[in-house]
């Protein structure tokens, strides 16, 4: 039976580690950066190392395929990948895992000629974290992305995707050919780290996902007015921090309440004007992030977010602004693919159970335009989107195995 | 009698507005900055100009004055004063009305040859705002400067004291010689714009300032834990900005049950780390500032502070880090210069009340050294530290020649 290389896929781990890393361990690699893009044209030289065809579309996403070079309808491609991007101080597994236990996927099958009738190939999709715009490469792969906003997408720092794309060598004109023709893809199969606690604490090895989370984000801004913080009396103050302090509690409490137990929120970004000690600050800004398995509950929740900032605004006598940023909609996994992942455990003998994703994933814009699926392994502590973030190597091994059949299963 | 001339004031006021001024009115000019050091130059000139003797300090305190130039114990002089620095985003006037009215007053003191038994000269202090730290320039020349502090100090953006003078070609290491001599100063008085409403409100001209709150900023950082914003489950996130949200809520709440009326207290910065969307933010940081005319009052409220920090901390499972970063204490003015500007008031027909400062200012600097005292004209809407800070015409000019007589009845 075949099975792939864990010295191999350790060595790649680590060596992709070192691109954007850390002094402190963990990694620092956003889409588009010069770190980002080393790590690209290493990538690139990997599959090409390994035997397969190799190339960038003009999304920005990497792609390595075992005999055929484009997709086409003729010849539907079974599909696997993740990103090679991370968030800022970030881990060293995340998307890079299932980019990379892809790529030793497919160079076992090259190498041990292992029959598959479908073509088979790997994706390092752009900008997952969304530095710029969430799943940005994926959604121009699957046709999901408003071509009209290319030109309006801006980092939370204010940089705009258009001038790191040209600094990375891309022309943002040209993203919309990154889409696949209808029908190129058979099936989407993603290996990931859970990136929460429950496979560690069940103690199962293989998580099959069975639907992905939906995930908003908002900017929501309270406006009030800059004073002078000694001779204004506190009373008349309008203070645009306070009021985005009361918000962020408040909109916590309401998800804790109203989220079917399924639905988190954070508040990661936050901004005040004119930010000195001794002015009242007029603007308080943050960008409220919404996740939830089911579609309803989700709506549910960003209506009654939008209810809460008005109400916190109206009762302070300050004005707020609120402006959607981005929406992805909870994803079902294909039953097709759940069932070649869970025949592929049952080949090897390792454990799964079904679960959801906390986390938007790819995936979901695959979903989309062919039967997806995702293969979880535990991750240490339940830790994720950290420097300390890590599974033990014997589940990663066992991971890639899930993936090289669950790909031969779909392939067959 | 003599008489200040609006006309030249108001010329000088406006001139000096367009260093540094915004598109839409007011003026950011930070000390130490370009536009500051253009201001300086500007001002070097008008006071060559208007006939008195010029000179700028070690600690780039800018002076000029009525005959004598160097301050000594032989011959006390009588002070006035205020600062050329603003708040980013700040108006016309605040610091800029007290230097430029005591340039006025020495102007037509010398003009009309009023006698005058002592030296006068007027100062314009630097970095009263306290990008660096708060009332710099007046601490140096009162000997209230910590000088083995001055090499760490450093504005909210990281920028270090020691290169922002650099740059502006003042060495750091001399700011120790601006020390004035003991029993160099006979008096002090400056004219500010109210900054409150108070004035404005009763319609009365003059406020006659009988105490000066005291300032206390405070950093406090709540260090929590970076978690994946959708896989963590919310009860075991360990967020450093919802802490921070509680604290700035509740310290509001303290400050206006156990402040006394007269305290006030304003959260301006805010940071996260690392403020990215999908990551629970590991440290919420603010800088907490406190004012108070009661030394004893002032001093509960930062111990009750420091109490609520720790408990909102230990309660949320997260430490805390507590900095002080600045203390002004509350000062008294002297009753010798509140009765001269009662007495000048008296002479020119004109209303005042006293009243208690609830900025600081330079003047509790040199009410450690001399008699201080100082003169509030009304702030239109009690509006300060905003590009719509404003006072009528009419008031400046009273306001000016009120200081005019203060000046003549102290040096008298």
């Amino acid at each position: 039976m075949a099975a792939i290389s864990l010295a191999r896929l350790r060595s790649r781990v680590e060596t992709l580690a070192r691109f954007g890393a850390l002094s402190g361990g963990g990694v620092t690699r956003t889409c588009w950066s010069p770190q980002h893009e080393e790590a690209r044209a290493w990538l690139l030289g990997e599959i090409r190392a390994a035997g397969l065809e190799a190339w960038v579309d003009p999304a920005g996403n990497v792609f390595g395929a075992v005999g055929t070079r484009a997709f086409g309808a003729d010849a539907p491609a079974v599909l696997t990948g993740s990103h090679i991007d991370t968030v800022p101080e970030g881990g060293i597994l995340d998307g890079a895992l299932g980019v990379l236990a892809g790529l030793e996927a497919l160079q076992t099958i090259r190498e041990a000629q292992a029959p598959h009738r479908r073509p088979l190939a790997v994706a390092a999709w752009s900008d997952e974290e969304g530095r710029y715009g969430s799943l940005f490469g994926s959604r121009a792969f699957c046709g999901r992305l408003d071509l009209t906003r290319v030109e309006a997408m801006t980092a939370v720092d204010g940089e705009r995707l258009v001038d790191a794309m040209a600094r990375a060598g891309f022309d943002p004109r040209r993203v919309g050919e990154a889409t696949a023709p209808a029908g190129a893809v058979a099936a989407y199969v993603e290996l990931h780290i859970e990136q929460g606690p429950r496979l560690e604490e069940a103690r199962i090895p293989i998580g099959v996902v069975d639907s992905i989370v939906g995930v908003r984000r908002t900017r929501v801004a309270f406006v009030g007015q800059a004073d002078h913080a000694g001779t204004t009396p506190m009373e008349r103050r309008r203070d645009g921090f306070l009021a985005a302090a009361e918000y962020a509690l408040k909109a916590r409490e309401l998800v804790v309440k109203h989220g079917g137990g399924k639905s988190v929120t954070n508040v990661g970004v936050v901004r005040v004007h004119p930010g000195v000690t001794n002015i009242v600050p007029a603007r308080g800004e943050l960008v409220h992030e919404l996740r939830g398995p089911d579609p309803e509950t989700l709506a549910g929740l960003d209506r009654r977010s939008v209810s809460l900032a008005r109400r916190v605004a109206r009762r302070r006598g300050i004005d707020v602004e609120i402006q959607p940023m981005s929406a992805t909609e909870p994803a079902i996994c294909s039953a097709r693919v759940q069932a070649a992942i869970e025949q592929a455990c049952a080949t090897l003998g390792i454990p799964s159970t079904r679960l959801y994703s906390a986390a938007g994933h790819d995936a979901q814009n695959l979903a989309a335009i062919t039967d997806a699926g995702m293969i979880f392994i535990p991750s240490k502590g339940g830790r994720s989107h950290r420097v300390d973030e890590m599974s033990d190597w014997d589940a990663i091994e066992r991971g890639a195995n899930v993936l090289l059949h669950t790909l031969l299963g779909l392939a067959a």
